[in-house]
């Protein structure tokens, strides 16, 4: 299967989960929860989950219920932006070109969305795949997500983005803290889910810590892409070579090491990433062409 | 073991179980976690668990490890309490007498703390009791408190009240929307407590169900003793017979049903939570005790 027809059609697996696992609409925090939800994306956590689901598997246990599992990630992954929109965080209006949950819902249910979104996933991950041979399963996948999210994972790189925002110099903008934000803040919840892959398609302990490297990884490589892509997506776009997170003096890889230093660490992390994606798979395969993606997509 | 001797020993072996499971401090969004969970309070959810875990055990599993998992109760509890003290909430800068998470570490920070707390919650339930032969206990406690607190409980019952606090008249003021409301919002977390004692006690389904049944009526005679005392308590400390919930316009057993038409619905309930202590300890126990102390507590 090509990348583009595994990507297409996870997210197809993805978002018909989604619509499974949410509440019905029909209340303000139900319509609040599939607003952020069902706003579209590339859903590329729980693609990375059946990619490794399937690279490593087969798991014995029905599809539905892996995709269910899968989609976990995208409610908490949703679960983060709606709260991180908010007024006391970001205080953003748009995303994906639609105004953000508290500006349709307002601020009071948004946070609640949120809140009940973090429930949500770990509800579906505890239950899914059912069956009592998956308990030890289901038992590892929420504690392998709570870690990653928690306050050692997103939310701690959340606290620590918050800290260095606004410095526009010192202790708190160096190479070594940039990393430390991302690794935490992006790049455990994209470690976890190809962990999470893993852990559903029932592989041994050494397949998992290589599927969590290999995660790794490809946290990096998309944090650098996408600092470039606000670059020079902004250049194409906008006219001019500035873009958003230059102006909310965000620290990023083009701040730390220039446009030309940031494509050199890209290059870095893509070859890092594929020979991560080798130990798993061999021959390049779904894995280096997922690495490929993150590397040079345009969007 | 008398009730009071009970419950001194179960809030000690709570707070311990909270150091032990908390990050340390020394980070922002670590220090404000800290701050508002060892802010004191009775600890009544991990108390119910250990209840219920001692009543219907012995479990085989480390006390420890049980007190751990019982503790969670109390970090999702303070998640609820931090995200409902915010500005877009109750805008409450005041609780247990000390400056709420946010006036002391700022909104953004509050917000995460809460974040991270709900998902420490889910870490340490789904991690304790340790090894594979209390796995499917840990994926059954994850369930359920996640279920007790998503969209069909606690934060449902929060964006209820949301809807329907200011409305001094209509639909929204029924008997039956504050019985909805209350079980939602204080009602779930209250009989998961009980439930997860009886999970971790490793108890038959039956069991399980009449521990749960026992928290849903402990949960009514809660919240009725509750608004019971708004309106008493105030009497006494402050002079007059308003409290914080009619000026507030909330709704409450007493603006429904009056004051002596809840003295009568709190003595219903007690009756009803007597029942169902009876059905699981036989002779008045433990479990009875709580049922008297709910009722007739002063604070």
């Amino acid at each position: 299967m090509s990348l583009e027809a595994f990507l297409t059609s996870a997210k197809a697996e993805a978002e018909a989960a989604l619509e499974r696992v949410l509440p019905a609409p029909g209340d303000p925090l139900a319509d609040a929860m599939r607003y952020s939800t069902l706003a579209g994306g590339k859903r590329l956590r729980p693609a990375l989950a059946l990619a490794f689901h399937d690279v490593l598997g087969p798991s014995g246990a029905p599809r539905e219920e892996v995709a269910e599992s899968a989609a976990a990630l995208e409610l908490v992954h949703t679960y983060s932006l709606v709260h991180d929109d908010l007024p006391c965080m970001d205080d953003d209006a748009l995303r994906r070109g639609k105004p953000t949950c508290h500006v349709v819902h307002g601020e009071a249910t948004a946070l609640l969305a949120g809140d009940a979104l973090q429930s949500l996933g770990f509800e579906v991950l505890a239950s899914r795949p059912r069956g009592e041979a998956f308990a030890p399963r289901r038992a590892e996948a929420v504690l392998l997500l709570a870690r990653a999210i928690g306050a050692g994972g997103m939310a701690g790189g959340q606290a620590l983005d918050l800290a260095a925002s606004g410095h526009a110099h010192g202790e708190l903008r160096t190479a070594g803290r940039l990393k430390e934000i991302h690794e935490k803040k992006t790049g455990r919840l994209l470690s976890a889910a190809c962990e999470l892959g893993a852990v559903l398609a029932g592989a041994p302990a050494e397949s998992r810590r290589a599927a969590a490297e290999y995660g790794d990884a490809l946290g990096v490589l998309f944090q650098i892409a996408d600092d470039l892509l606000d670059v020079t997506a902004s250049a194409a776009v906008l006219g001019k070579s500035v873009g958003k997170d230059e102006a909310q003096e965000k620290l990023t890889y083009v701040s730390v090491y220039g446009l030309e230093g940031a494509v050199a660490e890209r290059e870095r992390a893509l070859a890092v990433t594929l020979e991560r994606a080798r130990a798993l798979e061999g021959e390049p395969g779904l894995l280096a062409a997922l690495a490929g993606y993150a590397a040079h997509r345009d969007r």
